[in-house]
């Protein structure tokens, strides 16, 4: 019996690959009852156990009486993937890097004293860094944090990782974020820290964070080589909605 | 006491509309009790009543003792209206438009077909549309459609107002979307219809919408001035997420 289990969990973990990797494509009928205990050498038994599974979860739909027909199902990324780089291209599986440009400590313009809630001439912590993937630049960032959480900046290599991590182990609550997406031409300073053309598009991500009470702590505009990343937002008329960075998995164009 | 149940109901709903114009900014106390009941000319009672309504809903927080922080509730928009030129727009109040530049039945080329999930040179119905928002271009959108969902418009005047809900009306089963945003430098065809320059940046969203078995029903190419339109994705630590289509109410840099 318990090898029993394990099997039709191990088929079902093998179907689900299958279908999250396009090898089964999307809207297509999986293949047969049949063909598949032919391929795993087993009885009916633990393949109609795995694909009721999956049936449940909602990756095979249909196919009453016929096999049934692959779909998938969008998975979050962690609140964290959104907001952290380096979390982010960990889970990925690609090397994040940093070369920190600034870390200036100054009284904020008009519009970051704006985004951040405090007043024009407040003190706040800038850090500007160009962000790589696998040493290559992907993106280049601007900050901004009210001085009671990017005052631990100062204490902090920039450069050794992952400024988000920093600040979750002092304590800063970073509870909700807002990304605004648009696409902006590369201005001088963009195009040459990203090695690109000026007026070259870029993906610019805006966004602010927020500790549980709705106060601001941050905000950072992100300008993204858009040959290297892009944004999704999966939705249903049902109402679920899911949302992430991903890699396009190409070299950016110089 | 009906009008005693109407009056917190209807402060609660100016409190809240305060909150979300920002009149009462978010991260900041709100006025105390006893400024409301001055202002309202009403006892405590009400006043209290519709706090407390908003502290559980989320759009106060904090503040024991002292007056709570406004927090700006993310509300997702519903599923039609990121599907929906037509629909997002009405929803803010402004006049959607379209004008056609050509609806073809054609052979699919390879790239089409792929995202389409049908065979190279299956027939498919093609759409080039100029999306216009109180008569200023806003957005150029083309779409292609598997032949049965797409065969439909050609007994339908795509000039007239919204395919999306011309298709639900046929039946089209739109059941989920993939949207993935990037940004692509405006090529000549665009550039000449938006009325920019070559090469302007343009926000780029690539959706893929399957019906409720997986199956790909259309797939579109929106390329939006950034200067109008912006997308936003909003999520918590604790794992909700919200998405959303905005206007910035800019007029576009010509």
């Amino acid at each position: 019996m318990t090898s029993g289990k394990a099997l039709h969990e191990r088929l079902g973990a093998e179907f689900l690959r299958r279908i999250e990797s396009g090898e089964w494509p999307e809207g297509v009928q999986v293949p047969s009852e049949a063909r598949l205990c032919a391929e795993f050498g087993t009885s009916r038994g633990p393949v109609r156990q795995a694909l009721a599974m999956l049936r449940q979860e909602g990756s095979l739909v249909g196919g009453r009486g016929r096999p049934p027909v692959a779909r998938k199902v969008a998975r979050s990324q962690p609140f964290a993937s959104l907001l952290s780089f380096t979390q982010w291209a960990r889970s990925i599986g690609r090397l994040p890097g940093q070369t920190t440009v600034e870390v200036a400590r100054r009284r904020a313009a008009p519009e970051t004293a704006g985004r951040l809630g405090v007043e024009d001439g407040d003190t706040v912590v800038e850090i500007v860094r160009l962000r790589t993937l696998d040493g290559v630049p992907a993106m280049l960032e601007r900050s901004a944090f009210v001085w009671d959480v990017g005052r631990h900046l100062f204490d902090f290599d920039p450069d050794s990782g992952s400024l988000y991590e920093e600040l979750c182990r002092r304590g800063a609550g970073l509870d909700h974020a807002r990304h605004t997406i648009d696409a902006i031409a590369a201005e001088p300073a963009d195009a040459e820290l990203l090695a690109v053309a000026e007026r070259t598009p870029l993906l610019r991500v805006r966004r602010q964070t927020f500790c549980p009470d709705g106060e601001p702590l941050e905000f950072s505009d992100d300008r993204y080589l858009p040959s290297l990343t892009n944004f999704t937002i999966e939705n249903t008329a049902e109402g679920r909605t899911v949302a992430g960075r991903h890699s396009t998995g190409e070299e950016p164009e110089h």
